[in-house]
């Protein structure tokens, strides 16, 4: 059965409670409720984490390379800044899907230059909790294909 | 029963028999039977064209703004020039998914700057036919959400 | 009796449908109505097209070339994008009066930049149909200047 | 009655003087008397001034601001380089017009560039004089709209 | 008792006048008179003058230098653009405390660019009037220590 | 009682240590000593901590948004490179006074570029251990106002 | 026999008539006349297309591919601007030649920028008709090596 | 007998007075008295004036132009700020001579940025008062070439 | 006994196990045995940490740097991404060298920018496991030195 | 008969031996003969030099300009760097024709940037040794033109 | 008796036979006379060279260093593009004029760009052989000062 | 035994005498007999050139090419500015290490721009004249691996 390790980067932990007007209404808690039905409606199991650190994030996946067969990563803010989770990524060797809720294009430009973005096999971002489910499809058609 | 209109851009009637290496060899023919067997999975219909030119876009756009209740587009290389596809989709007040076979995030510099983004409620990018059917879900999330 | 060519670009035949609250209520026919009005009281005739697609305004500016003797234009979106409206605009060797309706300057960043401003004798922006009133009045004085 | 408080910016008190190749054989005082008439013929007040200094603008349009409907501005060399100039537009709160004599884009490139554009209603530039006479019936225009 | 030169920067004579949304209602003479009290119980004594022109605050700079010990100067939109006043601010050799009522990080891209800002001792910025007040505490503790 | 929490970036605990050259002899306990009296003097409480972790200070602000009624914050470093601490300033919804030691325009360029400042209410820099004082003048008139 | 498709880009049909002092007095009808008698010395034939669309040409690039052995191309302004061209170009797996009539390094600034030439073999500008006719015998030494 | 307008820009009042290690401890009377040994010697006349306002150049490079035949010009900080004087120079027609006291290729970087110099027929910098002395001697052989 | 500090940054512990054909096959700890050996030839002792976290780095360097003489550290992705490593550097006073596996000069544009390298004495990149024994010989003759 | 000068810059006494899968394996003695034969067919002389040196090339072209009709040069490396040709090439006042072995577009950013180009009648590249068999021609029909 | 340096860069030996609408029509030769004759009134030897090569220049810097007292020199091309002969005045220790015949600001935009002018004391421009008079008298008063 | 090539690049016979508070009182020689010291510790032999030209040192590497294994090069100003040495690097296919006294990340902001770095193995910068000897070892460690 295959693996598929789930990474909320930061500030994800306040889905729901903060800037509900942005971020919607739904909660962290809601969408791994979500996440784990469709896992298993789709045969696959998932290992979910939600890190504040950029070195917590390069710890994980490195910690979890051997175990899991995919990676579905929302790197938040660690997708513009951060060459570390890159450079991760990579090493891993596994494929990874990148989502994120909002619709990068329509935000600040800062936004738009993406480090993480080349290292994965694709991105869905601007759904809301949806990109995670739709990115959920992805990595499972990635680890069966 | 929603109406989704999908577009395939320029040059895309050629997947499948011009650089497998590069777009695979599933053809648009076998991409738009997956649409539909999805479509009808799901309970949509689809309207489905695909055009070479610019105008042609806009003008398609324009003229099925009433009988659709959401887009499913591959901008392909319109995407990093067109601000007239980008203008007839805002027109449209219709919410639009923006779906990419390869990377772009892997390929040319140019590719990376994108106009018809902004406009789109979302983007799904990378994951080769798989990308029409997750835009697929994605557009119907938005229709019945 | 002068002949003025009047070319309305990609998507501005939705003028008055779409977007009331960027573009206004005004229908482009409304628009013409009123170039038709003026263009009796200042004594020239007028032939209007709108047109979606870039190489369709490329050809009628070559095909009209020889039986009108100024260009009030509306480029839209290929004002950002076109070079070769540009280089059609400049080998008709008319004066040409380039219009817009909304106040460019105060739009995105990426309407900033003009392919066809510098080839066009004067641009008209911000002032909402009267800026095609006003781009009349202009085209006249030069034919008659 | 509505007044319109005309401005024009530095060095165009010597139009008609100097260099006549590039802005032409008309004197600022013939502008102004094409444009009083005119503003007689639309039924409006004119009250004219020629500034050299930016803070002399500043308070100029600070001082008028009471007294008059809309503005009709050529700010000429302060147009790419005055913040102070656009916040006093701003600050007036009045509709205003900005007017150039020659076509901006055809010149040097940090011609390009305004601070002032974003901050009026629309621009009319590339006519010469003609350019003054458009501008005055685009702000009585937009007075009495 | 030491002496504080007060300055106040093109268009801030309209303080509570003008856009009160983004200025607020505080007038520059309600400024004026809780920076005055303030002075009193520091045991400072200020000058203070309001100018429009960049050359004004240049000929200021310079005529105040011998008898005033720091300098409290918004410059408003001179800050962006005035490299004259950047070079009497360093002639004048008195130690300037910069201030600003709007936090200009949240405003136009343009507003982020500085002269001034590297030979002032310090900036204060977005607390609207409190602006003024901390900056004279700094500027006091400027010249104490 | 008002709570303000108190967030010291990186490096800062070596204040007073290490190139007093630079930064001066003040220790970070002293500046937090006179914090703290300042603060009795206003009749404020604070949370004071010092963290050299871009993720900590995400998890540190998310921790104490709901117990305090303001931040105080010298992002140091992650001024200029932290997304993640922009985006948890913003989430957590209070207001925010972010302060520097020196003038960052007085430094490297790439000081010039600050992430965070936009979603503070404002900043203060310049006056060494000074600033913070200022600061939380400022953050207190923000509670207060 | 070899083939080679001859594409003339947008505006091309008014060489000779427009703007003589920049592009000459040879017309199009001539350059095809110089370029068959070519073709016919170096044992190849031709298929001659005009078009000024962007579309047009990426429909015509793929319809031909099967039975033409090389392509000539002068894009003219899709040179600059044109993706979907280049995409095209690419897609067709043939060896193409792109030439152009002035030398685009005496031009306006964008015309420096090309999205076709990466994809061509190789480029022949500045030498106006003669620019076709090497640009012929290029194309020719592709299709016998 | 030719005559000389010499312009002093804004802060050169304050030569030999502040900041000397920087600029010198020559003043500008002294300057001035030894520009009018050297114009005796050279039988020229000279006008010399100080200005710190922008707007006040302008104007007197439009009073004096019908009476002198050469500029000798320091535009000090507006060298790199102002269009209007660049404007003002280029309108006047007479031939200029910039002149620097410092090397501005050893200043900061905005200080290599000049509007001025493209319309003055040459540059001298970097050489302290003997700047303006060759700068003398530069303008008189225009005149009398 | 002169002792040096060696730090390995994010994703080094990863060394000889991921993408062996870009980093090789040396491992970390084979590294370390390496540079424990040539430590003991010259006659220094090491101290040697691997880290993934910025903020971690951070602290070791406060903590260290009484006791150490010098740093060797390959800073990784940080190199390109952290202030707060660089200020940490520059803080702690003393003598770095940094090093890099691989050429960064051959890599991805973002590599070229660095943070790090202006605070460290020098920089050895592009030899494999060799930059760390050549680095470490660096900085035995910089502390001897 | 006329007589072009052929220049070869820097590196390209190289041909055929050194990276021949980038260059291919004809060597500079086989273009030349190339060359001469077909110089010979076509009724011009050539006198032919191969430089390493800036200086070398920019003498050679002031020293053949008197007894040569035309310039044949692949500036190679010197493209993109030499200010110093291109001013030889214009002082010449010799038609010139530039020719590249590879296609210039197809490699480092830095290879898109020419100083020669724009001083070059017109420029061929990416045909390898048939580059300059077509530059010949090219060369010759300016010298009959 | 003060001894100085005259180099003159590459093509400069043309002067006077090349585009003399740009240059004039003094020679290289008649120039240096000139600057004999003012030599021997200003009481200084000169020691005048003219060298096409870089490297040249390099090596004639390094030759003279110790029997000269001052530079004057015309980079003339290598002035945007050397920075080995930048290296080359800074380590002769010698006090340096770059001088120019016209006026570079007039220009390309790639004139505008010096590697040489800020290690050279200062920089006269635009007056053609004049400026090269006027230069020696600079480094004359820069010798003897 | 192996051979390597070590090429001083312009100005680098100047070492030890010029500047000495920039490069040190270490002369070429001294450095050059180190380095012969080493050579003959790792058993290999040195053929060392010094040259001021770009292009002799583009002829050195093709005249050496055949002899050596590998080659040590400190290209100093080159290193910024030449295309043709960075060719000639890649077309010897020789293992190369480049060595730079000072380091570069300290020094102007163009001299972070490197040719000729991403054609050498590695580089090592920043230890004065221990940047050679490291170079050796690690010129030694290509050839032996």
């Amino acid at each position: 059965m295959a693996r598929i390790l789930v990474i909320h980067g930061p500030n994800l932990h306040l889905l729901g409670t903060r800037e509900p007007e942005h971020y919607g209404r739904t909660t962290l808690e809601e969408i791994n409720s979500r996440l784990e039905t469709l896992a298993s409606d789709l045969g696959v199991e998932l290992e979910i984490h939600q890190k504040n650190g950029e070195g917590e994030i390069v710890t994980l996946l490195s910690d979890k390379t051997g175990s899991v067969d995919a990676v579905l990563i929302n790197p938040a803010a660690y997708t513009h800044t951060s060459v570390a989770i890159r450079d991760a990524l990579k090493a891993s060797g596994l494929p990874a899907v990148e989502v994120h809720l909002s619709n990068i294009h329509e935000r600040e430009e800062f936004r738009k230059h993406s480090y993480t973005s080349a290292v994965c096999k694709g991105q869905i971002s601007g759904f809301g909790p949806e990109s995670y489910l739709l990115g959920l499809r992805a990595a499972v058609s990635l680890v069966s294909s």
